[in-house]
């Protein structure tokens, strides 16, 4: 490395950024909390936020394959076909402090927005912009400004808000008889599994920790014992509540393992969850929309603090992903009467087959 | 941490001593090559070495139970019954730059050779020594001086000039009409596995890493499948071969899996392997002298340039390290006609209960 880039290097290395000596890991929950809905006039909105209309065309989803929030939102993109509606940009899996960057694109530029970091089109916005650049975030194309990155609230938008652009066939994904408990569950999922990975891997202590260890494994034993006569978390058919169990999942092995410290076991070693997600992984909508490759390199090359080599592991044997699950047993289906399965990947938004197996 | 104890922690820090940039990992195998022998006079010596005589009570080793090399010395000595013969001491886990050091010991001293760090018993016969202080070490009582840190000649000369002084039924680890072979075999252990996994977790590029990965499962993957059909590593009955492999598959799913980026696949997921390696686990002398407590806080305390928070995995669950392996069913026995197991470990060398699951 030349010493021009070794200097940018160390001037915007992540180095500190995640792990603070001494303390727990509390995520930062603060989002910009506009929304894109049907009928901007009688939608409830917290203070601060403003309402955007739902239309086709208008709003580009920016969502970095590695990052697990963002998963959610590819996966429900495909699940309810509003790939017509909200095109994609696709940032690639490494970044600096500065964050998200569209290097994968043409001259290192996002085809749409113009831009060469996210960053930029949350500057556009709020010049002083002082949290994190986070994705999923929603851009409006006229502007290039950011409308939101609250990732509960996009899919959640997604699923009740667009309605109107869904494909033929699109899940319900938050069925009203089930949305209280969904709810619950997904409280829990998200403060304990989802953030609980987040909380082991970024401890500043060893106290902190083995405290977020044990937090974990109480959910994931919870989990697992929940799927072992549910065959998805609510019941017969995939909800958002499992979208969003699912994206931590996939990543448990190759990265939150080793990476973050949560090894009691490996997935594949708690039957029912290791059914589960396979179940869904084979599933269109999910699997396809998961590149390996950048998660991995995601996860070990951005967190200098814990992984300073920033050597990616060539492991796991990830082929076991493709193996027979065996949970149509236990009846159910992926998608209820009436709802169907999501078509091919749309041409140009496919994973690279050399990152993930998927025959 | 106070001020002061912050500011030997950065004089002392391993950050930098194991990962180099750029580089493959290289490991420096100049040792000490004196040797402790039944007949002095006649022995073959390398130039500069010295030969010593073998003598009960006269040498300690000292071999911290979270070394891999110190690790075998352990073994062999409980195999053959020289505990009466050769004391033992017992540096704890961790340590800085100037390594191996007795705080486990009341004051922090080795209650026999009276020091605080082994690096005192290397400099008190080569008060210059520029190698690492390393363990398995012997030291002559008497003086107090480092007499070798050459492992594989330790063990060697363990089973072959320490004769007199072998239990009862001590079984043969070195079969004179399997030795060519066993040394081809303990080469190959050497260089590509015991060694490899090093290779692995301090490669100083993404280069080196992914050449020391294939090279490191091209062998595992020949022992998975030497062990398909053998129970041990020779044939029938356990030798050298085995207890040099052995120490480097009990610390592979708790340490080189994670640490190093081993992870293809965990111990647990090779059949042979795992269930050779649970075979001579429950074999008395080789379990008995594991401490997995210790083993973790080693590696992940100890090599800071690879994990700067020096946080310690809870994981994994070892728990199954005693479940039953099945491969008496291949015939064999761990001993050899007329040779036995050793009796219970020596009080005052059991390995905390807390630290290894042994029933």
């Amino acid at each position: 490395m030349s010493d021009a880039k070794n200097q940018e290097k160390d001037q915007y290395s992540t180095a500190g950024a995640y792990v603070h000596a001494g303390e727990e890991y509390t995520r930062d929950t603060t989002y910009i909390e506009d929304r894109v809905v049907a009928d901007p006039e009688t939608v409830e909105l917290s203070e601060r936020a403003q309402a955007w209309p739902v239309e086709a065309g208008r709003y580009r989803l920016v969502a970095a394959r590695a990052c697990p929030w963002a998963n959610r939102t590819l996966i429900v993109r495909r699940l309810l076909g509003l790939e017509d509606a909200i095109s994609l940009g696709l940032p690639g899996p490494t970044h600096d402090v500065r964050s998200w960057k569209f290097d994968l694109d043409p001259e290192g530029k996002d085809p749409v927005l113009g831009t060469e970091r996210l960053q930029e089109n949350y500057f556009k916005r709020f010049p002083d912009y002082p949290r994190g650049i986070t994705v999923p975030a929603i851009v409006d194309i006229p502007t290039g400004e950011i409308v939101t990155n609250n990732f509960p609230q996009i899919t959640e938008d997604f699923a009740k808000e667009w309605t109107e652009f869904h494909r033929e066939g699109a899940p319900d994904l938050w069925p009203a008889e089930l949305e209280d408990e969904m709810r619950e569950v997904m409280k829990r999922v998200y403060t304990e599994v989802n953030n609980g990975v987040y909380r082991c891997g970024f401890a500043g202590s060893q106290e902190a920790y083995e405290k977020a260890y044990d937090r974990l494994w109480v959910a994931m034993d919870w989990l697992e014992e929940r799927l072992a006569d549910k065959r998805y978390l609510m019941g017969d058919h995939i909800t958002e509540a499992d979208v969003r169990l699912f994206t931590t999942l996939v990543r448990f092995d190759p990265v939150y393992y080793s990476h973050f410290k949560c090894s009691r076991q490996k997935l594949t070693e708690l039957p029912n969850l290791w059914g589960y997600a396979r179940d869904l992984f084979q599933t269109p909508g999910f699997g396809d929309t998961v590149d390996f490759q950048q998660i991995k390199e995601h996860y070990f090359i951005v967190h200098e603090d814990i992984n300073p080599s920033q050597i990616v592991p060539v492991g796991p044997d990830l082929s076991n992903w493709m193996s027979e699950h065996g949970r149509e047993k236990m009846g159910g289906s992926p998608f209820a009467d009436g709802a169907t399965a999501p078509g091919p990947v749309r041409s140009g938004e496919e994973v690279d087959p050399a990152h993930t197996p998927l025959s």
